[in-house]
Protein backbone atom coordinates (compact mmCIF):
# COMPACT_ATOMS: atom_id res chain seq x y z
CA UNK A 1 0.00 0.00 0.00
CA UNK A 2 2.97 2.62 -0.28
CA UNK A 3 3.19 4.92 -2.65
CA UNK A 4 6.26 6.16 -3.88
CA UNK A 5 5.78 9.34 -2.92
CA UNK A 6 5.46 7.86 0.87
CA UNK A 7 7.91 5.89 1.70
CA UNK A 8 7.87 3.03 3.96
CA UNK A 9 8.81 3.71 7.50
CA UNK A 10 11.74 1.53 7.49
CA UNK A 11 13.55 4.11 5.22
CA UNK A 12 12.08 7.19 6.43
CA UNK A 13 14.19 9.75 8.51
CA UNK A 14 12.48 10.40 11.59
CA UNK A 15 12.09 14.18 12.68
CA UNK A 16 13.57 15.19 15.70
CA UNK A 17 10.09 15.44 17.25
CA UNK A 18 9.45 11.41 16.43
CA UNK A 19 13.13 10.18 16.83
CA UNK A 20 12.82 11.68 20.48
CA UNK A 21 9.15 10.61 20.81
CA UNK A 22 10.80 6.89 19.59
CA UNK A 23 13.35 6.67 22.40
CA UNK A 24 11.29 7.71 25.02
CA UNK A 25 8.89 5.13 23.91
CA UNK A 26 11.28 2.42 24.39
CA UNK A 27 13.07 3.60 27.65
CA UNK A 28 9.86 3.43 28.89
CA UNK A 29 8.99 -0.08 28.11
CA UNK A 30 12.39 -0.99 29.36
CA UNK A 31 12.29 1.10 32.70
CA UNK A 32 9.19 -0.28 33.00
CA UNK A 33 9.83 -4.30 33.47
CA UNK A 34 13.83 -3.52 35.02
CA UNK A 35 14.97 -1.82 37.83
CA UNK A 36 16.52 1.32 36.63
CA UNK A 37 19.84 0.13 37.64
CA UNK A 38 19.33 -2.70 34.98
CA UNK A 39 18.68 -0.63 31.94
CA UNK A 40 21.65 0.82 30.21
CA UNK A 41 21.80 3.48 27.25
CA UNK A 42 23.17 0.88 25.62
CA UNK A 43 20.27 -1.64 25.88
CA UNK A 44 18.02 1.64 24.56
CA UNK A 45 19.98 1.93 21.52
CA UNK A 46 19.68 -1.79 21.06
CA UNK A 47 15.85 -2.03 21.42
CA UNK A 48 15.76 1.18 19.22
CA UNK A 49 17.59 0.03 16.53
CA UNK A 50 19.77 2.90 16.80
CA UNK A 51 23.97 3.49 17.80
CA UNK A 52 24.35 4.55 21.49
CA UNK A 53 25.74 8.10 20.36
CA UNK A 54 22.39 8.80 18.59
CA UNK A 55 20.71 8.32 21.70
CA UNK A 56 22.91 10.48 23.80
CA UNK A 57 22.64 13.19 21.25
CA UNK A 58 19.12 13.34 22.46
CA UNK A 59 20.13 12.94 25.81
CA UNK A 60 22.89 14.91 26.63
CA UNK A 61 22.72 13.88 30.46
CA UNK A 62 22.88 10.64 29.68
CA UNK A 63 20.95 8.29 31.64
CA UNK A 64 19.05 10.21 34.39
CA UNK A 65 17.43 12.45 31.56
CA UNK A 66 16.49 9.74 29.37
CA UNK A 67 15.19 7.95 33.06
CA UNK A 68 13.81 11.50 33.93
CA UNK A 69 12.30 11.92 30.42
CA UNK A 70 10.47 8.51 30.18
CA UNK A 71 9.13 9.03 33.70
CA UNK A 72 8.05 12.36 32.77
CA UNK A 73 6.33 10.46 29.65
CA UNK A 74 4.48 7.57 31.89
CA UNK A 75 3.14 10.62 34.31
CA UNK A 76 1.22 11.80 31.37
CA UNK A 77 -0.08 8.81 30.43
CA UNK A 78 -1.41 7.80 34.56
CA UNK A 79 -2.56 11.53 34.40
CA UNK A 80 -4.76 10.58 31.54
CA UNK A 81 -6.17 7.82 33.02
CA UNK A 82 -7.70 9.74 35.56
CA UNK A 83 -9.62 11.69 32.81
CA UNK A 84 -13.40 10.41 32.99
CA UNK A 85 -16.31 12.78 32.45
CA UNK A 86 -18.38 13.74 35.30
CA UNK A 87 -21.57 11.44 34.62
CA UNK A 88 -23.39 8.87 36.78
CA UNK A 89 -22.68 8.01 40.14
CA UNK A 90 -19.42 9.05 40.93
CA UNK A 91 -18.00 5.85 42.50
CA UNK A 92 -18.48 4.03 39.15
CA UNK A 93 -16.38 7.04 38.08
CA UNK A 94 -13.81 6.57 40.15
CA UNK A 95 -14.18 2.25 39.37
CA UNK A 96 -13.07 3.02 35.78
CA UNK A 97 -10.29 5.61 36.93
CA UNK A 98 -8.83 2.73 39.35
CA UNK A 99 -9.20 -0.15 36.78
CA UNK A 100 -7.44 2.00 33.80
CA UNK A 101 -4.81 2.95 36.46
CA UNK A 102 -4.67 -0.84 37.77
CA UNK A 103 -4.03 -1.48 34.59
CA UNK A 104 -0.95 1.18 34.04
CA UNK A 105 0.86 -0.63 37.34
CA UNK A 106 0.28 -4.23 35.87
CA UNK A 107 2.16 -2.38 32.46
CA UNK A 108 5.10 -1.05 34.63
CA UNK A 109 4.96 -2.98 37.22
CA UNK A 110 8.77 -3.55 38.05
CA UNK A 111 9.46 0.14 37.03
CA UNK A 112 6.59 1.40 39.05
CA UNK A 113 7.68 -0.54 42.29
CA UNK A 114 11.86 0.53 41.75
CA UNK A 115 10.86 4.28 42.31
CA UNK A 116 7.93 4.07 44.60
CA UNK A 117 9.58 2.05 46.90
CA UNK A 118 12.43 3.98 47.93
CA UNK A 119 15.96 2.99 48.20
CA UNK A 120 16.47 3.04 44.60
CA UNK A 121 19.09 5.25 42.26
CA UNK A 122 15.72 5.82 40.48
CA UNK A 123 14.47 8.60 42.99
CA UNK A 124 16.51 12.11 42.08
CA UNK A 125 14.24 14.88 43.85
CA UNK A 126 13.39 15.63 40.25
CA UNK A 127 11.96 12.11 40.21
CA UNK A 128 9.79 12.83 43.50
CA UNK A 129 8.84 15.85 42.08
CA UNK A 130 7.51 14.26 39.39
CA UNK A 131 5.84 11.73 41.47
CA UNK A 132 3.83 14.25 43.32
CA UNK A 133 2.64 16.33 40.71
CA UNK A 134 0.60 12.85 39.53
CA UNK A 135 -0.35 12.76 43.20
CA UNK A 136 -1.42 16.39 43.11
CA UNK A 137 -3.79 15.66 40.15
CA UNK A 138 -5.14 12.57 41.44
CA UNK A 139 -6.27 14.29 44.61
CA UNK A 140 -7.75 17.35 42.09
CA UNK A 141 -9.33 14.81 40.01
CA UNK A 142 -11.26 13.19 43.22
CA UNK A 143 -12.15 16.73 44.65
CA UNK A 144 -13.67 17.79 40.97
CA UNK A 145 -15.89 14.05 40.75
CA UNK A 146 -16.95 14.88 44.82
CA UNK A 147 -18.20 17.96 43.62
CA UNK A 148 -15.64 19.79 46.02
CA UNK A 149 -14.11 22.20 44.50
CA UNK A 150 -12.83 24.17 47.96
CA UNK A 151 -12.74 21.12 50.16
CA UNK A 152 -10.94 22.56 53.31
CA UNK A 153 -8.04 20.68 55.35
CA UNK A 154 -9.92 18.07 56.59
CA UNK A 155 -11.00 16.65 53.79
CA UNK A 156 -7.98 17.57 51.10
CA UNK A 157 -5.55 15.14 53.91
CA UNK A 158 -8.40 12.53 53.86
CA UNK A 159 -7.77 12.51 49.93
CA UNK A 160 -3.97 12.70 49.88
CA UNK A 161 -3.95 9.65 52.68
CA UNK A 162 -6.38 7.82 50.39
CA UNK A 163 -3.85 8.14 47.35
CA UNK A 164 -1.13 6.92 49.36
CA UNK A 165 -2.88 4.09 50.55
CA UNK A 166 -3.78 3.31 46.95
CA UNK A 167 -0.14 3.34 46.18
CA UNK A 168 0.82 0.94 49.12
CA UNK A 169 -1.69 -1.55 48.28
CA UNK A 170 -0.47 -0.98 44.70
CA UNK A 171 2.97 -2.00 46.00
CA UNK A 172 1.48 -4.81 47.91
CA UNK A 173 -0.19 -5.96 44.92
CA UNK A 174 2.89 -6.42 43.20
CA UNK A 175 4.68 -8.40 45.60
CA UNK A 176 1.73 -10.79 45.95
CA UNK A 177 1.97 -11.72 42.24
CA UNK A 178 -0.69 -9.32 41.39
CA UNK A 179 -3.40 -11.19 43.86
CA UNK A 180 -6.24 -10.29 44.71
CA UNK A 181 -7.13 -10.19 40.69
CA UNK A 182 -7.36 -6.49 40.00
CA UNK A 183 -11.18 -6.14 39.70
CA UNK A 184 -11.24 -7.01 43.31
CA UNK A 185 -8.55 -4.88 44.30
CA UNK A 186 -10.48 -2.16 42.33
CA UNK A 187 -13.63 -2.98 44.81
CA UNK A 188 -11.61 -2.86 48.01
CA UNK A 189 -10.18 0.54 46.94
CA UNK A 190 -13.55 1.86 45.99
CA UNK A 191 -14.86 0.45 49.27
CA UNK A 192 -11.89 2.35 51.09
CA UNK A 193 -12.77 5.39 50.06
CA UNK A 194 -16.65 5.33 50.74
CA UNK A 195 -15.73 4.29 54.35
CA UNK A 196 -13.30 7.10 55.35
CA UNK A 197 -15.65 9.35 53.34
CA UNK A 198 -18.12 8.35 56.21
CA UNK A 199 -16.30 8.57 58.84
CA UNK A 200 -14.63 12.02 58.30
CA UNK A 201 -17.89 13.07 57.57
CA UNK A 202 -18.50 12.37 61.08
CA UNK A 203 -16.46 14.89 62.36
CA UNK A 204 -16.09 17.39 59.26
CA UNK A 205 -19.05 19.70 58.03
CA UNK A 206 -17.19 19.94 54.66
CA UNK A 207 -16.91 16.39 54.05
CA UNK A 208 -20.80 15.74 55.15
CA UNK A 209 -21.89 17.73 52.56
CA UNK A 210 -19.99 15.91 50.14
CA UNK A 211 -20.98 12.93 51.47
CA UNK A 212 -24.67 14.07 51.36
CA UNK A 213 -24.11 14.98 47.52
CA UNK A 214 -22.58 11.65 46.47
CA UNK A 215 -25.26 9.31 48.39
CA UNK A 216 -27.87 11.21 46.29
CA UNK A 217 -26.09 10.19 42.96
CA UNK A 218 -25.26 6.60 43.63
CA UNK A 219 -27.65 4.02 43.08
CA UNK A 220 -28.61 0.51 44.84
CA UNK A 221 -26.89 -2.03 42.35
CA UNK A 222 -23.70 0.42 42.26
CA UNK A 223 -20.37 0.49 44.48
CA UNK A 224 -22.57 2.47 47.58
CA UNK A 225 -25.39 0.31 47.75
CA UNK A 226 -23.34 -3.24 47.69
CA UNK A 227 -21.28 -1.84 50.61
CA UNK A 228 -24.23 -0.32 52.73
CA UNK A 229 -25.86 -3.90 52.32
CA UNK A 230 -22.71 -5.78 53.33
CA UNK A 231 -21.82 -3.57 56.31
CA UNK A 232 -25.46 -3.76 58.13
CA UNK A 233 -24.69 -6.93 59.28
CA UNK A 234 -20.73 -5.83 60.61
CA UNK A 235 -22.36 -3.12 62.35
CA UNK A 236 -25.48 -4.79 63.73
CA UNK A 237 -22.78 -5.68 66.59
CA UNK A 238 -22.35 -2.46 67.48
CA UNK A 239 -26.08 -1.70 69.01
CA UNK A 240 -24.71 -1.47 72.68
CA UNK A 241 -22.22 1.55 71.96
CA UNK A 242 -24.92 3.64 70.41
CA UNK B 1 26.87 15.28 96.56
CA UNK B 2 30.21 14.09 94.37
CA UNK B 3 32.28 12.21 96.87
CA UNK B 4 35.90 11.36 96.07
CA UNK B 5 35.88 7.85 94.63
CA UNK B 6 33.21 9.31 92.21
CA UNK B 7 34.45 11.63 89.91
CA UNK B 8 32.21 14.63 88.50
CA UNK B 9 30.65 13.32 85.42
CA UNK B 10 32.32 15.99 83.47
CA UNK B 11 35.74 14.57 84.22
CA UNK B 12 34.90 11.00 83.89
CA UNK B 13 36.26 9.52 81.03
CA UNK B 14 33.36 7.56 79.04
CA UNK B 15 33.20 3.92 77.91
CA UNK B 16 33.29 2.73 74.43
CA UNK B 17 29.77 2.55 74.61
CA UNK B 18 28.52 5.51 76.61
CA UNK B 19 30.60 7.68 74.02
CA UNK B 20 29.02 6.40 71.33
CA UNK B 21 25.20 6.29 72.65
CA UNK B 22 26.23 9.65 73.44
CA UNK B 23 27.48 10.49 70.00
CA UNK B 24 24.26 9.10 68.97
CA UNK B 25 22.37 11.05 71.08
CA UNK B 26 23.82 14.37 69.72
CA UNK B 27 23.17 12.78 66.29
CA UNK B 28 19.89 11.88 66.39
CA UNK B 29 18.99 15.68 67.91
CA UNK B 30 20.99 16.88 65.12
CA UNK B 31 19.07 14.79 62.56
CA UNK B 32 15.72 15.45 63.61
CA UNK B 33 15.84 18.60 63.23
CA UNK B 34 17.40 19.46 59.85
CA UNK B 35 17.64 17.81 56.68
CA UNK B 36 20.69 14.74 56.57
CA UNK B 37 22.44 17.59 53.81
CA UNK B 38 22.87 19.76 56.37
CA UNK B 39 24.25 18.24 59.60
CA UNK B 40 28.23 17.79 59.11
CA UNK B 41 30.45 15.38 61.21
CA UNK B 42 31.82 18.59 62.38
CA UNK B 43 28.25 19.83 63.60
CA UNK B 44 28.45 16.57 65.70
CA UNK B 45 31.44 17.36 66.97
CA UNK B 46 31.12 20.73 67.82
CA UNK B 47 27.41 19.19 69.50
CA UNK B 48 29.03 16.68 71.38
CA UNK B 49 32.08 18.91 72.29
CA UNK B 50 34.70 16.21 71.38
CA UNK B 51 37.19 16.18 68.28
CA UNK B 52 36.10 15.60 64.88
CA UNK B 53 38.72 12.47 64.75
CA UNK B 54 36.88 11.07 68.00
CA UNK B 55 33.86 11.35 66.13
CA UNK B 56 35.29 9.58 63.00
CA UNK B 57 36.86 6.63 65.24
CA UNK B 58 33.59 5.82 66.36
CA UNK B 59 31.76 6.21 62.65
CA UNK B 60 34.42 5.13 60.83
CA UNK B 61 32.06 5.24 57.68
CA UNK B 62 31.21 8.99 58.32
CA UNK B 63 28.32 10.57 57.89
CA UNK B 64 26.34 7.92 56.21
CA UNK B 65 27.43 5.42 59.05
CA UNK B 66 26.39 8.14 61.59
CA UNK B 67 22.88 8.75 59.70
CA UNK B 68 21.96 5.69 59.91
CA UNK B 69 23.28 4.27 63.41
CA UNK B 70 20.97 7.15 64.33
CA UNK B 71 18.31 6.08 62.51
CA UNK B 72 18.17 2.61 63.93
CA UNK B 73 18.47 4.11 67.10
CA UNK B 74 14.93 6.30 66.48
CA UNK B 75 13.62 3.15 64.67
CA UNK B 76 14.15 1.48 68.21
CA UNK B 77 12.86 4.46 70.26
CA UNK B 78 9.58 4.28 67.67
CA UNK B 79 9.02 0.83 68.11
CA UNK B 80 9.25 1.16 71.73
CA UNK B 81 6.07 3.98 71.46
CA UNK B 82 4.14 0.93 69.91
CA UNK B 83 4.32 -1.34 73.54
CA UNK B 84 1.16 -1.23 74.84
CA UNK B 85 -0.29 -3.65 77.83
CA UNK B 86 -3.41 -5.76 75.99
CA UNK B 87 -5.83 -4.56 78.28
CA UNK B 88 -8.79 -2.51 77.84
CA UNK B 89 -10.88 -1.27 74.52
CA UNK B 90 -8.48 -1.87 71.25
CA UNK B 91 -9.32 1.72 70.20
CA UNK B 92 -8.29 3.08 73.38
CA UNK B 93 -4.80 1.63 72.91
CA UNK B 94 -4.48 2.40 69.95
CA UNK B 95 -5.32 6.18 70.61
CA UNK B 96 -2.48 5.75 73.61
CA UNK B 97 0.23 4.70 70.84
CA UNK B 98 -0.95 7.07 68.38
CA UNK B 99 0.10 9.94 70.90
CA UNK B 100 3.34 8.55 70.95
CA UNK B 101 3.87 8.24 67.81
CA UNK B 102 2.88 11.77 67.12
CA UNK B 103 4.74 12.89 69.91
CA UNK B 104 7.78 11.72 68.48
CA UNK B 105 6.87 13.01 64.71
CA UNK B 106 6.82 16.14 66.65
CA UNK B 107 10.15 15.80 68.14
CA UNK B 108 11.85 14.89 64.90
CA UNK B 109 9.70 16.75 62.31
CA UNK B 110 12.51 17.40 60.12
CA UNK B 111 14.32 14.73 59.79
CA UNK B 112 11.22 12.71 59.65
CA UNK B 113 10.48 14.54 56.26
CA UNK B 114 13.17 14.23 54.86
CA UNK B 115 13.43 10.69 55.32
CA UNK B 116 9.87 9.77 54.18
CA UNK B 117 9.48 12.15 51.45
CA UNK B 118 12.03 10.73 48.70
CA UNK B 119 14.33 11.94 46.93
CA UNK B 120 16.78 12.86 50.31
CA UNK B 121 20.41 11.94 50.30
CA UNK B 122 19.17 10.16 53.15
CA UNK B 123 17.08 7.68 51.38
CA UNK B 124 19.96 4.91 50.79
CA UNK B 125 18.04 0.80 50.35
CA UNK B 126 19.42 0.52 54.04
CA UNK B 127 17.77 3.43 55.58
CA UNK B 128 14.78 2.28 53.55
CA UNK B 129 15.17 -1.14 55.23
CA UNK B 130 15.20 0.34 58.98
CA UNK B 131 11.66 1.95 57.95
CA UNK B 132 10.64 -1.19 56.44
CA UNK B 133 11.13 -2.56 59.71
CA UNK B 134 8.97 0.37 61.52
CA UNK B 135 6.17 -0.41 59.80
CA UNK B 136 6.54 -3.90 59.92
CA UNK B 137 6.71 -4.18 63.64
CA UNK B 138 3.85 -1.60 63.83
CA UNK B 139 1.65 -3.50 61.50
CA UNK B 140 2.30 -6.89 63.80
CA UNK B 141 1.51 -4.72 67.18
CA UNK B 142 -1.89 -3.89 65.20
CA UNK B 143 -2.36 -6.89 64.26
CA UNK B 144 -1.70 -8.52 68.06
CA UNK B 145 -4.50 -5.91 69.67
CA UNK B 146 -7.05 -6.71 67.22
CA UNK B 147 -6.72 -10.64 68.26
CA UNK B 148 -5.93 -11.61 64.77
CA UNK B 149 -2.48 -13.53 65.13
CA UNK B 150 -3.48 -14.95 61.56
CA UNK B 151 -5.22 -12.59 59.44
CA UNK B 152 -5.11 -13.55 55.45
CA UNK B 153 -4.00 -11.40 53.08
CA UNK B 154 -6.88 -8.53 52.50
CA UNK B 155 -6.83 -7.87 56.75
CA UNK B 156 -2.99 -7.52 56.81
CA UNK B 157 -3.05 -5.45 53.04
CA UNK B 158 -5.37 -2.98 55.11
CA UNK B 159 -3.19 -2.92 58.22
CA UNK B 160 -0.57 -1.86 55.92
CA UNK B 161 -2.49 0.55 53.64
CA UNK B 162 -3.20 2.27 57.20
CA UNK B 163 0.07 2.33 58.25
CA UNK B 164 0.65 4.25 54.73
CA UNK B 165 -1.76 6.87 54.91
CA UNK B 166 -0.83 7.90 58.73
CA UNK B 167 2.73 8.43 57.40
CA UNK B 168 1.09 10.17 54.33
CA UNK B 169 -0.85 12.34 56.83
CA UNK B 170 1.85 13.11 59.18
CA UNK B 171 3.81 14.01 56.38
CA UNK B 172 1.26 16.77 55.48
CA UNK B 173 0.44 17.55 58.93
CA UNK B 174 3.85 18.67 59.27
CA UNK B 175 3.59 20.92 55.91
CA UNK B 176 0.81 22.22 57.39
CA UNK B 177 2.41 23.65 60.70
CA UNK B 178 1.59 20.59 62.76
CA UNK B 179 -2.45 21.81 62.39
CA UNK B 180 -4.79 20.36 62.95
CA UNK B 181 -3.80 19.76 66.73
CA UNK B 182 -2.21 16.60 67.07
CA UNK B 183 -5.23 15.22 69.27
CA UNK B 184 -7.80 15.83 66.58
CA UNK B 185 -5.54 13.78 64.15
CA UNK B 186 -5.22 10.80 66.50
CA UNK B 187 -9.26 10.49 66.71
CA UNK B 188 -8.86 11.23 62.36
CA UNK B 189 -6.58 8.17 62.69
CA UNK B 190 -8.35 5.89 64.94
CA UNK B 191 -11.93 6.77 63.01
CA UNK B 192 -9.92 5.92 59.60
CA UNK B 193 -8.84 2.63 60.86
CA UNK B 194 -12.45 1.96 62.39
CA UNK B 195 -13.92 2.80 58.90
CA UNK B 196 -11.63 0.67 56.92
CA UNK B 197 -12.34 -2.47 59.11
CA UNK B 198 -15.14 -2.11 58.79
CA UNK B 199 -15.43 -1.86 55.19
CA UNK B 200 -13.07 -4.67 54.67
CA UNK B 201 -14.93 -6.59 57.08
CA UNK B 202 -18.20 -6.52 54.22
CA UNK B 203 -16.00 -8.57 52.35
CA UNK B 204 -13.42 -10.02 54.09
CA UNK B 205 -14.74 -13.46 56.47
CA UNK B 206 -11.64 -12.64 58.52
CA UNK B 207 -11.83 -9.09 59.23
CA UNK B 208 -15.51 -9.48 59.88
CA UNK B 209 -14.33 -11.76 62.11
CA UNK B 210 -12.16 -8.84 63.78
CA UNK B 211 -14.43 -6.35 63.72
CA UNK B 212 -17.24 -8.35 66.31
CA UNK B 213 -14.46 -9.07 68.63
CA UNK B 214 -12.84 -5.40 68.68
CA UNK B 215 -16.98 -4.32 68.85
CA UNK B 216 -17.47 -6.32 72.26
CA UNK B 217 -14.30 -4.96 73.22
CA UNK B 218 -15.82 -0.92 72.95
CA UNK B 219 -17.49 0.80 75.28
CA UNK B 220 -20.03 3.74 74.28
CA UNK B 221 -17.48 6.75 75.73
CA UNK B 222 -14.83 5.32 73.53
CA UNK B 223 -13.91 5.80 70.54
CA UNK B 224 -15.79 3.25 68.28
CA UNK B 225 -18.74 4.94 69.86
CA UNK B 226 -18.46 8.30 69.28
CA UNK B 227 -17.99 7.60 65.65
CA UNK B 228 -20.98 5.46 65.67
CA UNK B 229 -23.19 7.98 66.81
CA UNK B 230 -21.32 10.59 64.50
CA UNK B 231 -21.89 8.34 61.34
CA UNK B 232 -25.93 7.60 62.24
CA UNK B 233 -27.22 11.50 60.33
CA UNK B 234 -24.93 11.24 57.55
CA UNK B 235 -25.65 7.52 56.61
CA UNK B 236 -29.14 8.30 57.27
CA UNK B 237 -29.20 10.13 53.86
CA UNK B 238 -28.26 6.45 51.92
CA UNK B 239 -31.70 4.93 52.82
CA UNK B 240 -32.62 4.93 49.28
CA UNK B 241 -29.36 2.14 48.57
CA UNK B 242 -30.33 -0.48 50.80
Amino acid sequence: MTSAATPAPAYRRLSVEERRTQLLRVALSLFAHRAPEEVSLDDVAEAAGVSRPLVYRYFAGGKQELYEAALRSAAHELERCFAEPHVGPPTERLARVLDRYLAFVDEHDTGFSALLRGGSVAETSRATAIVDEVRRAAAEQILLHLGVPDPGPRLRMMVRTWIAAVEAASLIWLDEDKQPPAADLRVWLVDHLVALLTATAATDARTAGAVASLLAQERPEGPVGILARGVLPVVGDAAHLL
